[in-house]
């Protein structure tokens, strides 16, 4: 049973079918859709020689043990937000199970390394706001008390809606058993931009994940009556986060790769007879490089309080959420070059401004790469997110090139 | 009995007392609280020699009958909005009280022409979104079909909150019986805005009531993921947003009293990952002069459609609400000159940027003037709301000159 690319593309209409709506997926972690998936997908490892099991944070795993108990790891996840595509995260999940597949088959039972599969649980935090929460559990990197009490829109807490789901949260330190042996870690995903889409490649070498620094920004000035306060002398909040809302850009584009995004603004009293008495906006900045991210952070900052005090207006930061740019192993990146352009010629490299679990897999010193296939109109997180059939296969294909030349390299290493 | 200002300054005290809560007045129209007002205000005029009424849209007429049947009309609303102050309204309706009273007394019931005050009703349309509600069914501008359906934030509709307090929706159109032998309408209000007090004067004459348009504008972009959309293919409906809060300033700025306000931002998805794919704002502007109204109006459209292109994004406008600006009469704006100047020296000529009940009665060609009275800070619908007593007292006194000045011009207009 050699390789094949389009039982992937098969399965993922199957799962499709079987997991969306006329809105889109709606496999969000922790819900009967998700658990539906999940059983759909324990259904195909059924024939396989393979041990698996969930860990302590609901980490799916399903190992073909080799000659080394030195693994490669191979990764996706089911779960996706409302509403959502068919291919964000499920790509790499089935991609991983086809190369399970391929291995299997080829090595009658026994390659020379232990290969393994995981669907992360929750990747998206679509639920409770906490993303790669599995990998995390995986990593060692978890916030167990931060995350037991969130709650879903329903009220519902968290640690409430997993134990549903048989998982304890106060156990999920034991899901770092699992890192035991793990020498490689590889995950197909589709890009989720445009850029391959406008180079018109159909994969990508995924250099890491960008750093992020995510902030409220809110602009103090005085709530005043529209028609009765002359121009001169208003304290308008608003103002300040207009001028925010474009330097930003100026702040992005010094920088190759680098993002500033004020993706939400909220006026209050936010009336139309009322001058803008506080204005509270969202940034988020992303880079690779962990200087580039430093320096726009800290130009931000200067920005906005010269913007206040140009208005009269006063600001406050507020961190919501930061984390480092994640850089990608040299010599997987190395071997994913090799694999993308032995498969489609041209192997682009792309930093992902998205966070993916591999991020927490490379965070716990575990040698990781991405692989990127284009995504029309860069569209994602919604029903329309789509990528040529064509270009699924190839992503398939040059994935399973990769695998075996880690499997190579590990032996290597090994020696 | 002469004029008593300081009984105009206890009774406001009085009616603070008895309506306000730790959050202040909270006399919202068709409320129980309104009705224990319009009740303790209904035994302060049942010792005089007058008939009292509501009309069919629940205002509340007081008429000192007299020698003609021309009338002179004072008034005021005693409704407010939630936590509003104790002064916007209220001194109007107590000011005219003063005044009956001091005519009643000074003309032993028989003054030369019939003086009449009016508590108008729902001045404010802070439950149900319509403000001016009594005056325009006085005026016959009101808009019967499309209020009855207006809800309160708990789901009451306004025809049945009405009914609740006597008043029938359909019979409006009554209300306009008022207006007979009307010849005469003056209101004394707090300024609610910064000038007088910048100005360090406690009185002025006020000219009008701007005109307004009112707009929903609406920026259509491209929701894209923060992270993986690069800064230039972008389609940020915020950019173009935050162009126009910034270009509506230099707009206002070209005429001396014009102001432009962007009140509302609401971001679509509105979320810290995304890049705005949708952003509604509204934008208020206002004038006395409908030619520079009609400018700015056109200005900002345009410049809107220029910033929606610049960021190609596209941009819809949505007319809210209009009116014209409605200047009063110049006969009784240069009596109540004289009456300022003979209280407080100086007498400067200030447009009115918030829409008052004047304005529906000058609307309905009744000459109308209006006397503003320094507001502390320039802020009003808030508990803090002030003027100092010394400037109430003054503010009595002006406007009783004012309404004797009045009735002098309606015996010589008689002639």
């Amino acid at each position: 049973m050699a390789l094949d690319p389009k039982r992937t593309i098969n399965e993922l209409k199957e799962l499709r079918e079987l997991t969306s709506d006329e809105n889109g997926a709606q496999r969000v972690a922790w819900t009967d859709t998700w658990l539906n998936a999940r059983s759909w997908f324990a259904e195909k490892i059924r024939v396989l020689p393979v041990e698996h099991h969930l860990d302590a944070a609901g980490n799916r795993w399903v190992t073909l043990p080799g000659n080394s108990e030195r693994a490669l790891l191979l990764g996706g996840h089911l779960d996706s937000v409302p509403n959502g595509g068919w291919l964000d995260g499920s790509l790499g999940a089935l991609t991983s199970l086809e190369i399970l597949r391929r291995f299997a088959e080829e090595y009658r039972g026994n390659p020379p390394v232990t290969v393994r599969m995981v669907d992360w649980a929750d990747e998206e935090g679509a639920r409770f706001g906490r993303s790669l929460l599995g990998s995390s559990a995986f990593a060692g990197t978890h916030s167990i008390a931060a995350d037991r009490v969130r709650k879903d829109k329903d009220g519902i807490a968290m640690e409430d809606a997993l134990r549903r789901c048989g998982v304890e949260i106060d156990r999920f330190p034991e899901a770092g058993q699992e890192r035991k042996h793990a020498s490689a870690y590889l995950e197909l995903h589709i890009e989720q931009g445009p850029v391959l889409e406008r180079m018109e490649l159909p994969l990508a070498v995924v250099l890491g994940t960008k750093g992020v620094e995510r902030h409220t920004v809110t602009f103090y000035g005085e709530e005043a009556h529209s028609g009765s306060t002359p121009m001169n002398v208003r304290r308008d909040a608003l103002a300040a986060a207009a001028k925010l809302a474009l330097e930003i850009r100026s702040i992005a584009g010094k920088h190759a790769d680098a993002v500033c995004t004020m993706g939400s603004v909220k006026t209050f009293p936010g009336i139309v007879t009322a001058v803008v008495g506080r204005c509270e906006t969202t940034l988020d900045q992303r880079d690779l490089d962990p200087g580039v991210l430093a320096t726009m952070y800290q130009e931000a900052q200067e920005v906005s309080r010269r913007f206040a005090a140009e208005e009269k207006c006063t600001v406050e930061w507020s961190r919501i959420w930061n984390i480092e740019p994640v850089p990608f192993h040299p010599a997987l990146i190395e071997m994913c070059q090799q694999a993308v352009r032995e498969t489609a010629r041209q192997a682009p490299l792309l930093p992902s401004g998205p966070l993916h679990d591999a991020a927490e897999v490379a965070r716990a010193g575990i040698p990781t790469v991405m692989m990127f296939v284009q995504s029309l109109r860069g569209i994602s997180h919604n029903k329309v997110e789509d990528t040529s059939e064509e270009h699924l296969e190839l992503a398939v294909t040059a994935l399973d090139r990769l695998a075996q030349k880690t499997v190579s390299w590990m032996e290597g290493q090994a020696r």
